[in-house]
């Protein structure tokens, strides 16, 4: 049987839950894709922060070059988070030759074309399904399976911090104050839950899933984008007097060419299927011209789901290019 | 530009929704995948029948094997219906090589392991993904994007006419032969709607999602399946005042190595996401090891969401294949 040998850049929670997914469900992966995923290297950055899950210790590095030029190496899977160095050890993996994974939104709405651009110029598969709504297979499903269909609407419930927080805020008629602090007790909000809570992390997504299905990259800093906070309970409470739900909306539609995009609270029918969509869970909602609306439910985030995601690049390379 | 020759068999509205697409998305298609789709014939079996689109009439034959015996032809799709002749026709198309699409469930899950080790054996690709809930990329996602992922549940509102007539028993408290009756004067029921209401077609669903998950293969016939019509307008009150809807659910999990499956009426929490599935609507839930739960949502039949799905699986053999 062949062998892809893999690097993962980044060994914090994707990372780790990537690793234990190959590690655990390597026979499966096997017996499915007829080819071995080996890890061969793994970057980890901060020996002393607390992992996921363990590893070999002669699998760690903390030279990222021992990845990056190492000809042994098929496929770089970068987990590292943040726009820098994630993106430059992307172009460097690619300039090498190998296969490109990323679960970075940040990076890749930061530098789309770029990095899209250098995966075409060296023939090198880029996949990211990691990097939006987790473990959703959207993007997977909107450049392949869907793929005979003009898009015109994608929009989701993108981040599942903001979807916890509004989940309690209308389950327990609490204001966002003290839900943000539970969310933070709970592991679901950061110390600094800015990106989250602003719907900069939204934007990221939303970015993304723009270039897909429309072919037109709006960096993210340039979404109008309104985030949570300003949401009280009162607000809230109307809502849901008028049959209403209120959830943080990632959208974009295409009318004669143009396309239309915002990241904001909306006010969604009781009856939409978005509304439903509660606490941390993902949902990403598009309309095909020829398929009409099909929505894509699951967690958003998790070293597992996340992981799920990543492998799923990984078996797809493994399955074409081995 | 690489082209594609593809023969449709059948003309009724899968087909005719395939042809469709294939003929007004042909650009969009050839720029996404660098592949020309070119329809070169379609066996047409009844001339006066209604058509949902018309085509050239040089392409038109009532001679399938214009079609399974032209050398010219890459892709055969499959859209008759029913389980012969469209078995036979399917493995005579592998046996001269060509990629085989179907979206008929009833063939498919009668006779899969004959279609599939005939698919094997001849080296051609065998895709169904629109046999499965309509134009919901399910299929695809559970063979590619999750398959590092052991299956533990899958479960899922199959069919869309007893969708439908639920709904409108729970939304209006009408007793099941009135909305029967509207829900065919609306065409979202045959006249003899056996296949749907006793939820034959949802085991064939079952039986081919089982296959793919479990690697079990079990016969429809042999699935404990019981539909809709003994369930009265009574039963749903009762449900909706316990907090419950009934719906028809199609479901197979699997423990310590043994699947258990059955098609019948099950009350949902109100707080599942698939007790929000409304109408003529179809949706697949799916439980894996390292993803957790993801909901498919989207449209189970119809002419273009069907041949959505159909394209799906032949730009996917273009892709990989040409």
């Amino acid at each position: 049987m062949k062998t892809a040998k893999i690097g993962l850049l980044g060994f914090g929670n994707v990372g780790g839950g990537t690793y234990k997914i190959l590690t655990d469900n390597k026979e499966l992966i096997e017996k499915r894709i007829g080819v071995s995923p080996e890890v061969v290297k793994i970057l980890q950055r901060n020996k002393n922060k607390k992992r996921f899950v363990d590893a070999d210790e002669k699998l760690l590095t903390e030279d990222p070059d021992e990845i990056l030029n190492n000809d042994e190496i098929d496929i770089v899977v970068e987990m590292l988070g943040g726009i820098e160095p994630a993106t430059s050890f992307m172009l460097q993996a690619m300039e090498n030759g190998k296969h490109v994974i990323s679960a970075n939104k940040a990076a890749i709405a930061a530098n789309y074309d770029k990095l899209v651009n250098t995966a075409k110029k060296n023939n090198v598969e880029f996949l990211f399904e990691a990097s939006v709504a987790g473990g959703i297979p959207v993007l997977t499903a909107i450049t392949n399976a869907l793929a005979a269909n003009n898009y015109v609407e994608v929009m989701g419930i993108l981040n599942g911090t903001t979807n916890y927080i509004l989940t309690k805020m209308t389950e327990e008629g609490l204001p966002y104050d003290e839900v943000l602090k539970d969310a933070q007790a709970k592991g679901f909000a950061e110390a600094d839950p800015t990106a989250d809570v602003e719907g900069i992390d939204a934007a990221n997504k939303l970015s993304i899933l723009m270039a897909l299905c429309f072919d037109k990259y709006v960096a993210p800093t340039d979404i109008p984008t309104t985030g949570i906070t300003k949401i009280s309970a009162n607000d809230i409470k109307a809502a849901d007097e008028a049959g209403k739900k209120i959830k943080l909306i990632g959208k974009a539609s295409i009318e004669n060419g143009e396309v239309t995009y915002s990241v904001q609270p909306v006010e969604l029918d009781k009856t939409h299927p978005l509304a439903g969509v509660s606490n941390e869970f993902n949902a990403v909602y598009i309309t095909g011209d020829m398929v009409g609306e099909l929505m894509f439910y699951g967690r958003g985030a998790g070293p597992l789901p996340t992981g799920s995601a990543v492998c799923g690049d990984i078996l797809s390379i493994m399955k074409r290019k081995f």
